[in-house]
């Protein structure tokens, strides 16, 4: 196969060794210097990625996902605070020989990368943060109570609540983009095992609990974040404080868009996020 | 002149009659269905634009800056209020048998395009708003003290004052937006009177005491909202506020950018708004 016929959907999945832990990641695009890494969001592995954003974003770098230790296809225990999730992730980005990278964090991804800028200014770029919040934010106390609720629905309609908005036009595109996560059809990641679940919704609702350790103040790095009007489980309202923390940030809500924002403007994300990284 | 060669440096001035008023205005750009009218800030005029921004914009679409009645070069009284202000603009696009535009409202003028959304949705198709608040901003109380502290500068520190922060590299930002503001040399509009700038701030003062009259919750048109970190002025807050009693709103906040956000990232604004209004 040729590179340029390396997608998201064709794209093989490879493993690579670091502490113990065999790491599953995918990784195509145009060859760049710094590579971006993408940080899944809870329970999310490799096919949690929405084609249509990695493809926009790999017609103009190099792009890396990988599921983190303990989780869809990677071995190893999922660690349950973030911290040791950023330290298993820079343990498979070493391991790859690479000393730069650009980072997507969605989500529980988005805590990873405020580690990441803050401990490892070094290894980071830039870094572009989805549906997130800061630590200490106080909606995320709520975090198990959401995810009960949504367990009770039908797993399409899990999807529905947890990243869209109860607008006709958003349960919409929340289907289409359904539709794009199940288009890759072969070579796909496993589910996150209960270990996984467990660990990660302790370490997401801690997040929501703990005083804040990590001086947002002090990342330099160039800051895109990106949320939704209406995102119940980070509050829409913490991407603004996150934003008035963090000396260099741009900020953009999409409007009628709750935790999956970029899944709903996928176009709008790629056409942002490429400008970004590209000046 | 061939039509590529008029840019915001050398597109001439002309004038049109309505309503007893002379309009001053230029026209340029890709020619398009619906064009892009511009609406300036408190004393601004036609040379207030900058022309990184138009020809970015104007390289997309038609553009039309004009100086609204009693402002620069156009005749008449300016209003006291924002809404006959509204009145006088809708004046002016009728008279060029214009029936759609796209809206570019530059603080006062992105009061005007409030009224424009409410009160003419069928003349309007999208609408950008920099650096601007809704009805009853608190902020805004401040609005003649604020004046006469950057009145007591120099003239280079009064925009300095105004549109950036006091960070180094914002001023230096600034100073670059100045000189771009300057490098047209002929044709420039006069400055605007004391009765238009007596007028401006009463309407922009009552802007931020009045009760809020218009329904922002009815403008149907998708909205770009962008504001910089720090505007003093209209209070950065009151954007998010905005964009939450919107109903399709995109928001874009900038770092370490105060009132002048878009003259300080002009390169990004094209960006975006150029996507925003191609799709």
């Amino acid at each position: 196969m040729k590179t340029s016929e390396i997608n998201a959907l064709t794209a093989p999945t490879h493993y690579i060794e670091s502490n113990g832990v065999s790491f599953a990641y995918r990784r195509f695009g145009k060859p760049s210097a710094i590579p971006l890494v993408g940080f899944q969001h809870f329970t999310g592995t490799l096919d949690n990625w929405d084609p249509i954003i990695l493809d926009g974003l790999a017609a103009e770098r190099e792009i890396i996902i990988f599921d983190n230790a303990g989780v869809g296809n990677s071995s190893g225990e999922t660690p349950d605070n973030v911290l040791a999730m950023t330290n298993d992730a820079v343990n498979f980005i070493k391991a790859l020989g690479i000393t730069k990278i650009d980072v997507l964090g969605f989500s529980l991804g988005g805590f990873i990368a405020q580690y990441l800028g803050e401990q490892h200014p070094d290894l980071i770029n830039k870094i572009i943060i989805v549906g997130a919040a800061p630590q200490g934010t106080k909606a995320l106390h709520n975090f198990p109570q959401l995810i009960g609720r949504a367990q009770e629905k039908e797993p399409m309609e899990i999807f529905l609540y947890i990243f869209f908005t109860s607008s006709q036009e958003s349960r919409n595109k929340g289907k289409a983009a359904l539709q794009r996560l199940y288009s890759r059809t072969e070579d796909r990641t496993k589910a996150a095992t209960d270990q996984a679940v467990m660990a990660q919704m302790k370490a997401i609702t801690h997040w929501g609990t703990e005083k804040p350790s990590i001086s947002l103040k002090k990342i330099p790095h160039p800051v895109l974040i990106i949320q939704g009007s209406n995102d119940e489980m980070m509050d829409s309202d913490s991407s603004y404080t996150l934003f008035k923390e963090l000396p260099n940030a741009v900020l953009t809500y999409y409007p009628d868009a709750a935790h999956g924002s970029f899944y709903q403007y996928p176009e709008m994300f790629v056409n942002q996020t490429n400008y970004f990284l590209n000046n």
